[in-house]
């Protein structure tokens, strides 16, 4: 089986394979072009004759609770990330699968990080063989270097929702971590003794694999409530000594930033919402938990207490900073997908308007609308952007893959995507003619926001209009690139080889574009 | 299209059809006997292209919502009933569609009471060819009578849900009135100016159907939360003066009994509860809102209070009394899918602990378990019972269908099912030689409660050695049944035809009884 087939230039100009993995797969065909035709996933219809009686679900072991979902050669198995570099089991599950001597399995996790790096190892091996889910870090690196037999294929979160609704991904097993859990299968991630947050990237594996599989750290009575996984949709539970170590779900990066070049950016985010008419009284934004998102939250909050205004709702990644807003009375709910420390989770326990949302609410692009379209305003950051506002956030330029799409590309169809970024970095420039790997097409990015300017896409005349007597720095995204290449020169061009390694979908589920093997 | 064909013997002794309405379906096997073999339903998949960017999905009246949705002849259209004999939208729906000039569509409501009396003269006209759910009253009565084109098809709360979700049954159209929604169509039953409380009996429905639409008369602010509906599954909103009546929602059940008889036979419930060692701190248990169930409840209530426990979760059906005990700390949890009166929907509106549950967790029986299973113990009322066990809730001694299952025959599954019924109403005996409708088979039907005296099922030899010594009037059915025939003579036999009117399905899907054509 070839990884990667048939080649063709899609809508958006880039060469896309139309088979992957052995799956036939259709090119991106430009955005709000593809509409699907058929019906979604036909979940396995259990019956409770097959469960016992008294509920009590729990196996000795995670090897056991493999062995009795029936795990064998090729079968996919599912992973979230809610513990993020700090998960625990993952690495368990496979060194297992290799112990039972199994092949050619794979990996679909909501997102891997550095701490799943023995994972390279079964890569290597043949256990695994390939992962279709975002690589942060090393495994991405080993992806980028045309290590992986199969393809590496990368979905936002929505994506990954979408496709296993869509019936295009199945799940075999789903291990779900839980921090509590009861005997049933009831399940959450706020109590127990290493709570992570909310469940969101559990939903879709837990309604749709034929088998499921809870492990915990934390046992509880019958019924542990809240049940973000419910008891009816698990096979068996397993109880383990530590399941994850949430310290690390933070990974540095809920800090506002001390850069004044970053905290420069945010504030410029910030007045620009302001002075663009989208900062009013009864707002719905979000704002992710990197350091100058951050910034641009703390800014966003002194405009609101000064004007006397309050959100109607903020969407997370929740941090303190937005628990410390509710607390101000300055939203009236937090919906939240994913906690970045202590006070986000406790906030999460134990305040009803502090709710979690799974990503069918938030991102899910075949639904019947979304969360994300509601949002008034959303900032992102990104790896690169280029002249025609088209952005990426999974490589680095030098073609390195080492970051995964997250909510980035559902991100998109909220009314005004801002993405903040510096010009550059260590020299190298963030404003490109092309950006290395396309992740969202420059039709859906509204406005970027850097340190020397404020570059508003031609398309949203409505937002040049209301920002045009601002005083703000308002540039064409041309000239903010020549400056940024005369102080970084003309940067090198990626060592690429023609080999394709992963595949980037769009949250429709076409192919919008190739990741090339990078040269050592 | 004959309504039923090809009639065969049951393993129950039934003589059932194996074609209903034009489709093939499987006879009772036995308990536990039939495996599915399928996968389940795959829903239509929806993309947010063809839903407005600014969310707003709602349309001027019902009647566009209804042409907008395609409504069109044969087609299916379902409803919730929440709102039980106060609800004001189901006729509007089939008065529209009369006024299109449709036909033959299927009304699949989650349950029908006497409110719904007017669409008989759409049924009469054709405009309904049939209805598949609990009829009480009126709808019953005209179905029992041969009047309906098609046959009626009587399903327990959970069988709907398994039905939807397994694809027997599809929904065109879902129809779904929330007290209060936002013009994304998240809603629920808690805020506005009618609540209701819980929305159980929309989940199926909404994440199924290919169009939904939610109505609604209190139009909030997006987002409308809790959203018991989100908006992601809506297709249109439509905002109307009323909805319906929440003072009809609990049509005088939800009183104790005054009568001597009845709390004599609750009093015989609780203490046989705790004879057998089921009342016991951490206990999970199920009652409904009948007169005798709630005297029930204060029983326990009052012996845990002497004995100093608490209950680990409370089922319901809430009232005020279960209320009560949750703000007395009688209990952490009340998991609620239907509120009856206003103190049991402001509690699930603003206690924490007092949670809605949909039919998926409570009652699926094609599930990998669900929260009945958990039940130490539920008490169930009935039309009859029989000398086997055999339990009746839908049809009166002379064969009139007037009730629904609801979640009677779910309740089976736990841990303890007790029936709690007079040995006569009426001087028409209660416990008879043969059930004359089969809803539960007996050999789930634990202990039958009357004033004469507890019958303890034979199978149950563990409550039988459990009560022995407990000084309660533990007697054998043909006993009871010896005495009260007694007092009544040997009652009349109904007067039937052989033409079939109606199947009842047992939580698996397979037919389990028919209902006969009852005579002028």
């Amino acid at each position: 089986m070839k990884k990667a087939d048939k080649f063709v230039k899609n809508a958006a100009g880039r060469i896309v394979p139309t088979i992957v993995n052995g799956r036939e797969v259709i090119p991106f065909k430009g955005i709000n072009k593809y509409r699907p035709e058929h019906r979604g996933a036909a979940p396995r219809v259990p019956t409770c004759i097959d469960y016992p009686e008294d509920g009590n679900k729990i196996v000795d072991s995670l090897k056991e609770a493999l062995i009795r979902s029936g795990v064998k050669d090729g079968m996919t198995i599912s992973t979230h990330h809610h513990y993020r570099d700090g998960d625990y089991i993952a690495n368990v599950i496979f060194d297992i699968v290799a112990e039972l001597g199994l092949k050619d399995l794979r990996w679909v996790p909501s997102a891997a990080f550095p701490c799943h790096q023995p994972i390279i190892k079964h890569l290597e091996s043949g256990v695994v063989n390939h992962i279709e889910g975002s690589l942060n870090g090393p495994l991405g690196d080993f992806c980028s270097r045309g290590k992986m037999r199969g393809l590496g294929y990368l979905r936002s979160h929505g994506g990954r929702f979408r496709a296993i609704s869509d019936g295009e991904l199945h799940i075999d097993i789903a291990v779900m971590a839980a921090s509590a859990a009861d005997m049933m299968g009831n399940a959450n991630g706020v109590l127990g003794k290493h709570p992570f947050g909310p469940m969101a990237f559990t939903k879709a594996d837990v309604r749709y694999a034929d088998r499921t599989i809870v492990v915990t750290d934390t046992l509880l009575d019958f019924p542990c409530y809240p049940w973000e996984i419910m008891g009816n949709d698990v096979d068996y539970v397993v109880v383990v000594d530590e399941i994850g170590d949430p310290q690390k779900i933070v990974s540095g990066t809920t800090k506002i930033t001390q850069s004044p070049d970053r905290l420069l950016i945010a504030e410029y985010c910030a007045k620009f919402v302001e002075a663009a008419g989208i900062l009013k009284d009864g707002m719905n934004f979000q704002a992710g938990a990197g350091g100058t998102s951050l910034a641009f939250v703390y800014f966003i909050q002194q405009m609101m207490l000064e004007k006397g205004f309050k959100a109607r709702s903020m969407v997370g990644g929740s941090t303190k900073f937005l628990v410390e807003m509710m607390e101000k009375g300055l939203t009236d709910y937090i919906f939240d997908g994913q906690a970045f420390g202590l006070e986000a989770i406790s906030s999460l326990r134990d305040n009803p308007k502090h709710i979690p949302i799974g990503v069918f609410e938030s991102y899910d692009f075949h639904a019947k609308g979304n969360l994300t379209r509601m949002m008034d305003v959303i900032v992102l950051g990104s790896t690169e952007v280029d002249i025609n506002f088209n952005a990426n956030c999974v490589s680095h330029s030098d073609g390195r893959m080492l970051h995964g799409i997250g909510g980035f590309q559902n991100c998109m169809l909220a009314k005004c995507t801002i993405i903040a970024v510096p010009s550059f970095r260590d020299r190298i420039p963030v404003i490109r003619d092309e950006v290395t790997t396309l992740v969202a097409p420059g039709e859906l990015v509204d406005v970027i926001v850097t340190e020397r300017g404020i570059a508003i896409n031609p398309r949203r005349k409505d937002l040049i209009a209301a920002t045009l007597n601002s005083g703000l720095p308002i540039r064409d995204i041309r000239d903010l690139k020549k400056e940024v290449d005369r102080i970084c020169g003309i940067p090198a061009q990626p060592r690429l080889s023609d080999e394709a390694v992963a595949v980037v979908e769009w949250i429709d589920g076409t192919i919008l574009d190739t990741l090339k093997k990078v040269e050592e």
